[in-house]
């Protein structure tokens, strides 16, 4: 049976770190959100679900019914190869797939330092000064952190972990895109002081899978309604 | 051997997750940082580990090394029967404890909105608006979430999964403490909407070791240093 993806249809966000997972593992999946009456069906699920999901994204897999990004993540990397079978290995691929949720979350505050039940545009003086801590302190600080992973990994430092493609390597491709989508300039700078992150991004994106998904209409593109958004005041 | 916890030595912050579920274990463990030397361990691990901890709490067991708050806890609640043992039971466990680190991150924007590198006193205006979102929207959002998952569990209200204690219960626990402490007067009017998310609050209170934990110097009191602060501007 397919999985069942639930994410709002129109945005990149957090459901992305799923698609590409997905993508990689060539399984079926629907999109539900994107197909019609696929949104009242998602909030179906959001309110009468025994196990309600706080929020999209989630996954359905017959009758299992998982919430939050790392955990789905988590639970795929177990099916379809996408994390080591050890449980060392597995809970490490598990924390830097946390870690990158940190960042995520960071990022989204940039542009909603307030609240999300405002407007960038009633936020915007407190934004710019979120995004500036964002650029000069926090991308350089969580960036220079794959970096050390990268070149610590026994297994070479084409990946986090072990010798093969992780969904976490998946996730860090994602974050190095969204962020060079929304600060351009400053991911140039802070990208050549890691390179091992630079040239992790470039092959994920040369897989076949996902060069395939990235062409292809099923990846949304990159606007100003999800986490990474292009605001050119706050880049620099 | 016993467990190794490193996390700062001052506040009870996001180490007091894995506090709690330790104390209710009755396992073993040292709170490094708080012992003398403990501090330079902890930040010699964050430098040269190889599986590197972005941020603290981490735990030490054996060989092992295990970053990021709900990484800990799937660890130790499979380790001393405080998830279920199924594998979906424990999955769901785990989105639960994964919800509450997103509130416990937004609890700490409160008093941080813009970055975490500067002052309260430099961001305090924006801290307000921030706050007076958090006590009208999101306060009541997630815990009418917990509230509907108690009501919903099929082995009872008392527990947010199965008929037993699990560590979700405990950091539950935790964060009703944390924000009672920090939202005083909001706190009293959004539990009496969440009548369960109170009981299990009390009961988990009563509990034999958590109680004695609790009335124990092991236990830091809440102060403006951690992540739930008594700002009374904030509150209302």
């Amino acid at each position: 049976m397919a999985y069942e993806l639930y994410y709002w249809p129109t945005i990149q966000g957090r459901g992305e770190f799923v698609r590409l997972t997905l993508e990689e593992t060539g399984a079926d999946y629907v999109d539900v959100a994107r197909k019609p009456g696929g949104m009242a069906a998602m909030m179906r699920l959001m309110e009468h679900a025994e196990h309600p999901p706080f929020a999209p994204p989630f996954l359905k897999d017959g009758e299992t019914l998982i919430g939050q990004t790392a955990a789905i993540l988590l639970y795929l990397g177990a099916r379809h190869g996408l994390a080591p079978k050890d449980p060392a290995g597995g809970l490490w691929t598990h924390q830097i797939q946390l870690t990158i949720s940190d960042f995520v979350a960071e990022a989204h505050d940039t542009h909603h330092p307030l609240s999300v039940n405002l407007y960038y545009e009633d936020q915007k003086p407190e934004a710019l000064r979120r995004a500036t801590d964002f650029r000069e302190e926090r991308i350089p600080k969580f960036l220079s952190w794959f970096e050390r992973i990268l070149s610590r990994n026994p297994g070479g430092d084409a990946h986090l972990v072990g010798r093969g493609l992780t969904y976490a390597d998946l996730s860090l491709f994602q974050v190095v895109e969204g962020l060079t989508y929304a600060f351009p300039k400053a991911m140039r700078r802070v990208l050549e002081e890691t390179p091992r992150v630079a040239a992790l991004h470039h092959a994920v994106s040369l897989r076949a899978r996902i060069e395939a998904y990235l062409k292809s209409p099923r990846r949304i593109p990159f606007n100003e309604e999800g986490i990474f958004r292009h605001y050119p005041e706050l880049d620099g």
